[in-house]
């Protein structure tokens, strides 16, 4: 059978199909429908303070007895430059003054916040965490293991796999340069973050690593899960393709943005939040690939503009929201997300019994 | 049969595997010999002037009966700028002087080549015409249709494959972001050229349009041509796996850089044609990445440090050589180019048979 691969056993899935986290949009519903379909559902908790995360946690248990996981960032090192912020904050005040927003303060106390997230995981039994950004020190990922939770780490070049595997991940999940959202890297090679394609990605991590793979970025259909296993992966991960469902709690006008787009309508930016992500160009990439300054890093710019997203969300208006997307919308649909699982997985036998004609 | 598809049948080969023409690459040695090994030999003659042109395609006609294929670049629009070029001579200058090298003479008298060397692939009875940089007018099109060409053409978005389709070409390459050497993009789109990767631009093209389509990019192995084929094209276009060749024309020092390399070793850059191209970093790149000023567009820049390229290729000197390679260099292999598609061969035959175990 196609679907009982390491990733299925490893997660105790029935198809090894993973909803991605995405922070801000993983309703508990969209969690658990998914899980319930025979995926894995994922909490995108990367945001959340302890309160919330507990909430979430407890929201979904409710709707699902099946496994899931909860995405977390691993902090990077900060750099808060107090001019680069004064400098940001007035190229940001037409649009705040538009809004009738007040500058924002801004708050770096995340040092501890992984660890004490880990504890609720640990606490409330979570089956399966995921990181990106990083990976978790050995004394989290030991502690996660003595709770038999699953540690799933991020990825985008063979080097950041190996760094995963060394550090005792089980699982990788390899991000592809189609991707939308925020890029999962960590290790700069040259200078530069790694931007590699998936059909060139996950076969020259399958070779390397030993640990099995899920491929993240660009896939949405059966087409997409079949030809990542035939390159080497043991599952996938799916942001896009779930960001549209019925269940997604992304805004109507984001879901139309993403349904309206093409191949060639996202852009790498890091205008929102100081961390590249890729995304549906709009007026405020534009407006800010004009300032004249450095981008303060993360999580300084993302909190610089929050409130510019959330009050432009409220107003549906998608000029101003961070409407993140990977390379291929065009096969994006607004179903259920059982159907969406439903139908890749008949997809898939299809093409398995029939063969492809091309 | 996986290889009988649209393309294996409209180009009269076994193996739907086509060589991808890599101008200045492509001995007479390695097109016959991907020919005879039941794959599509491409003569990469973008730069070649006539006489040349007719010598390399009765070099490959000495060696084979089987079809190959010719490679033409289509012309765009070209902008001299002669203070452009001063600073550029001047930016060079150092580079020059240490390899003996005077200032190049500009010559952009190419307006007629592409139609001369179309007569030539007719007067030749080469079977197939491939395309680059651009479509070929609806005049050339119906010329080469009439003398029984096969018409293939270059796309790298949805938009420029319905383009294609829309010109009359028989079969579009698909070239997504992982592939090596120039981008064939010619439709800007929010004034971008497009950059998508294969696992997204192979099925969105492939719903998008009805002519078969040939993926390029990052393809290195069975795995690669399998994954490929399931996301909708009826074959592939190999570069760099071709280009470690025993056969290929590439200097020693030029395969020794790609064998070498990893998933993240290649950049984009103009600095050595004046248009985008993926290729290994090294010194030249580096130093062109700090220049100030505007790189003078394809063919001006091509011939201005065609000399300092030349000059550095005879010595074997890998650091102002242009090394173009995709971004999957870590299955690149130094063996006969039969050897190549026999294993590619015999590795989806084995996926077929013993299904995948991930």
């Amino acid at each position: 059978m196609w679907s009982d691969t390491k990733v299925s056993k490893q997660l105790g899935i029935k198809y090894p199909i993973i909803q991605a986290g995405m922070a801000g949009n993983t309703m508990p519903e969209l969690v658990a429908h998914v899980s319930e379909s025979g995926g894995l559902g994922t909490i995108g908790a990367g945001y959340f303070g302890l309160e919330r995360l507990e909430e979430e946690i407890d929201a979904v248990k409710q709707l699902t007895s099946q496994p899931f996981a909860v995405n977390l960032f691993v902090p990077n090192k900060q750099r808060l430059l107090p001019a680069q912020v004064d400098l940001m904050n007035a190229w940001l005040s037409p649009y705040r003054r538009a809004l009738n927003l007040e500058n924002p303060v801004i708050n770096l106390s995340q040092d501890q916040l992984l660890e004490a997230q880990i504890d609720i995981l640990i606490k409330k039994e979570v089956p399966i965490a995921s990181f990106t950004f990083g990976i978790p020190d050995k004394y989290l990922i030991r502690r996660m293991h003595e709770h038999d939770i699953v540690v799933m780490g991020t990825a985008t070049s063979v080097a950041e796999a190996a760094a995963n595997e060394t550090a005792g991940v089980d699982i990788i999940v390899t991000q592809g340069s189609e991707a939308g959202g925020h890029r999962g890297s960590f290790m700069k090679e040259n200078g530069e973050y790694p931007m590699v394609g998936n059909i060139s990605l996950i076969p020259q991590v399958a070779d390397a690593v030993s640990i099995p793979i899920v491929a993240a970025g660009g896939i949405m259909d059966g087409r997409g899960v079949l030809a990542s296993m035939i390159l080497g992966a043991s599952g996938v991960q799916m942001g896009t393709a779930f960001l549209t469902s019925q269940e997604s709690g992304a805004d109507i006008a984001y879901k139309e943005a993403i349904l309206n787009s093409t191949d060639t309508s996202t852009v790498l930016t890091n205008a929102f939040s100081g961390k590249m992500a890729r995304g549906i160009r709009n007026d405020f990439i534009n407006y800010l690939s004009e300032f004249n300054g450095e981008i303060p890093d993360y999580p300084i710019q993302n909190q610089l503009t929050s409130g510019i997203r959330k009050a432009s969300t409220e107003q549906h208006n998608d000029k101003l929201m961070s409407l993140w997307s990977g390379q291929t919308p065009r096969l994006a649909t607004n179903r259920k997300a059982s159907k969406i699982i439903n139908t890749i997985v008949d997809e898939i036998e299809e093409m398995n019994k029939n063969g492809i004609r091309r």
